[in-house]
């Protein structure tokens, strides 16, 4: 049975947790605000995502970078969003 | 030397992007508001954390299991959050 299969799981995690940043980004550049999201999170999670893709290059991950640095761009383009706002 | 050990980029990537979620926690309570914070993206966002949770439990991966538990106990503890003061 496909969807209970081992992969599939993995597979869509990986999707649902990566693509999950882009409503964010997009509600951010519609509505030029985003005070509500916090500041040290986003750089907390930067700094997370940014060794997830030292590991997963060190152990030759390619999902491991994959993800992680689309994951990593998205909240970059978020970080950058919030600040060039907030300074409007 | 430790600060270049494979696994020490592991453990502080799964150390950073699960703790990165207290301080949007913190704010949110503190400020009652987290409108900016998209309601898609935390959807998304748990649903993904779920299905890393199922994922880990099938290969055994406690850590998974554990880094992925601890995220969506703080993101689930967001969206209440924001779904609640929102109604005020």
């Amino acid at each position: 049975m496909f969807f209970f299969n081992i992969e599939f799981f993995g597979y869509f995690a990986a999707f649902l947790t990566t693509a999950a940043f882009l409503p964010q980004l997009i509600k951010t550049i519609k509505t030029k605000k985003a005070d509500d999201v916090s500041l040290i999170t986003l750089i907390m999670f930067l700094c997370g995502l940014l060794s997830w893709i030292i590991y997963g290059y060190q152990i030759s991950s390619i999902p491991i970078v994959t993800a992680n640095l689309i994951t990593f761009l998205l909240n970059l383009l978020i970080l950058i969003s919030k600040l060039s706002f907030s300074k409007k």
